[in-house]
């Protein structure tokens, strides 16, 4: 039998996860491919993480060099999540004619451009089907499912984190606060949130997903994106309210020569296929000429799927399948130009005083955006009470610059709060 | 560029489709493969047909053989959708070397085992991603992305026409013979609808699943199905009431060293995942030991999506992909045996006498069948009424015995009706 030496770089969560996963399905994959695949050398610098996995003393390295340029290593995994240091990894391997399967959406989403290249020009392959959706096939559907297909839009929810506390705000009546404890106690957020609600970890995915389906190149930095840091009790009830559900959603969408995109909390009507989509799972909807609305749904993350993603990878890799996919299209740059019109929810926190509401009307009337709903709260002693407006169709900049000039308004307390409607 | 000389056999509707689509994105492929794919022969019966889709009178045949023992055809698309004649085709085929890409449910979950090792003997390849759920990647997904996984196991709403249907009786109140009107005049259902609504498609798809996620031979004519011809209106206005919906449900799940399977209608909680999945669309839902639940959803029939997944096949088979899987365990057989224990609705249609409720009772009470709920309608007039009633937890064979008894009550008339409760 065909003997395949795999060098593992890291043994965190996720490369602990494929080690465990790789010993514990040997028999079945030797019976689904032929081969044996053995994990030769693993680099790892955090010992006590060697010990919760039990990977063998021997097989540790602090020195990525032993792996990266060990000519007996068939494969590399990368599953550092690293940028910076790790990229160099990357261009070793590749000289040393190494290919890698990784999960790290935040190398391939700020430095793909390069990588790719890099990998072309020394014709080695870069496989990451774990790095969006975890145990969904979701690389593969769309690089070799839909292949057939020129793909007009791909959304969907591919943070699990913030799904789950938009969840638990939604289902459980909860602060944005007491969810993201809940969350981050139950192993779902880590100890430091950032990147999960401020929509970074979404947009990384995003980004990976708008090479794949648009075949264009992305400037990581200037994708936009916000998080659902800003969504409060109040949004979560007045959407429910209205018919609708948050949800934080990253999008890309053909519209004429360019592609627009970006990671944004959104109203979603109740019967919407992604407002079902609750806690923790990811799904991911692709609506391609041919198939039509295409959705992909189950664990975004965890070890056990991102593992089994990553061991997909690998027996795709030792079946010599490629992961190629033709160079991206300069030509063709995706833009972060205006949405086409759509209604915004809209939240003012104000003191109650006379006029008011004709004042933010009248801000809002001079940017031509008409209101279809407004729902002022009692006001308790002279507190600002929250005013509630929904939208007429109107364009995003029109409402930025009402905004701009409420928010001037002597009346007017805290940050305005504004969610797009999606219809 | 190299050049792939394809022989097509069928050109009706997804022959066609086929046909169309390697023209339409002839451009989009030869980018994304380095191949210039030829549809070069024809075989088609049906002059008509060959006008409809405008393919060139010379590319026709109506000799079969003209393309299987061409040496100048690289590859063979199969859209007859014919299981006795076609089945001959195959070994033709393998035997001048050809592999064949196909949408033929029905053949390969009726022939299945003497293709796949006829396929194997003459170390030949079928690809079938079109023949489950139409443009979704169901097979590519469940052989390739879920490959590190023990399936535990599959249910899927896996026939459009059925769904279709069920919605139209659910969500606009139609009777179950105005529903297929409708379907056949939008054209989700043929003329001749018996293989959809008795669920004998979804069990040619079932089994194809089946020895895929199980590696298991299957008998396909012993799998038992059920369809949806005998649903009624009240059935679907109680299933609402009880807080369900019916859906035509096929399944396959790991019990012990067998598989369970099965084809039969079920009452889905709404929050099922599968329950809202509606219209003609299709979803499967994987549940597998490493990645948990896994949904795939989309267009599960019609010319385009199926088209985009026998295109997709075709791309693979250019890459140089095997279809392969390892042979079926002979030793591991399916089994019909007995479902565990589940609630079952139940209704009866029964003259309004009085003791007729003691005396069902009585004949369920006998097979230790217990009753969570009852509900007896009115009489008008002393027209038989139904009485509706829902288990507690009770074998199928229990429930199954009682109902003849019940059914041999001078009180009752007509079919009684089963429906298992999917908690």
């Amino acid at each position: 039998m065909k003997k395949i030496r795999v060098g593992l770089l890291g043994l965190g969560q996720i490369g602990g996860g494929v080690f465990r996963l790789l010993a514990k399905k040997a028999s079945l994959l030797k019976r689904e491919t032929g081969v044996d695949f053995e994990v030769v050398k693993i680099l790892e610098r955090n010992v006590s993480r060697r010990l919760s996995v039990s990977a063998p003393l021997r097989l540790l390295t602090q020195d990525p060099d032993s792996i990266l340029k060990d000519p007996s290593i068939d494969v590399i995994i990368e599953l550092t999540g690293g940028v910076r240091l790790t990229e160099k990894w990357y261009y070793e391997a590749f000289r040393n004619g190494k290919d890698i399967i990784t999960a790290n959406k935040a190398l391939l989403a700020e430095k793909g451009d390069k990588l790719f290249q890099a990998a072309r020009k020394y014709k080695r392959q870069i496989f990451f089907e774990a790095s969006v959706g975890g145990g969904i096939p979701v690389i593969k559907s769309l690089r070799e499912g839909l292949l057939a297909n020129q793909i007009q839009s791909v959304s969907g929810i591919i943070n699990g984190t913030s799904n789950y506390i938009l969840t638990q705000m939604s289902q459980n009546q909860m602060d944005f606060g007491e969810a993201l404890k809940l969350a981050q106690d139950k192993g779902f957020a880590e100890a430091d949130p950032t990147f999960d609600i401020q929509g970074i970890d979404a947009a990384h995915k995003l980004a990976i997903l708008i090479r794949l389906a648009f075949r264009i190149p992305v400037t990581f930095s200037k994708l936009k994106v916000r998080g659902i840091n800003s969504i409060s009790q109040i949004d979560i009830e007045y959407a429910e309210r209205f018919g609708y559900v948050i949800k934080l959603i990253a999008q890309a969408k053909r519209s004429g020569k360019s592609v627009l995109a970006r990671v944004e909390p959104l109203f979603l009507k109740k019967d919407h296929i992604l407002a079902k989509v609750d806690g923790s799972f990811n799904a991911i909807l692709f609506d391609g000429d041919e198939v039509g609305d295409c959705l992909l749904y189950g664990k975004g993350a965890g070890s056990e799927p991102t593992a089994s993603a990553v061991v997909s990878d690998l027996c795709d890799w030792a079946k010599g399948l490629s992961s190629q996919f033709p160079e991206v299209k300069k030509s063709q740059p995706w833009e972060n130009k205006e949405w086409s019109s759509s209604r915004y929810y809209l939240r003012f926190s104000a003191l109650d005083q006379p006029g008011i509401l004709a004042q933010i009307g009248r801000s809002l009337g001079k940017e031509k955006v008409s209101i279809a709903d407004v729902i002022q709260l009692e006001s308790k002693a002279g507190n600002a009470v929250p005013l509630i407006m929904v939208t007429h169709d109107c364009l995003e900049k029109n409402v930025d610059r009402a905004i701009q000039s409420i928010k001037k308004l002597s009346c007017v307390r805290g940050k305005p709060q504004k969610i797009r409607i999606e219809d």
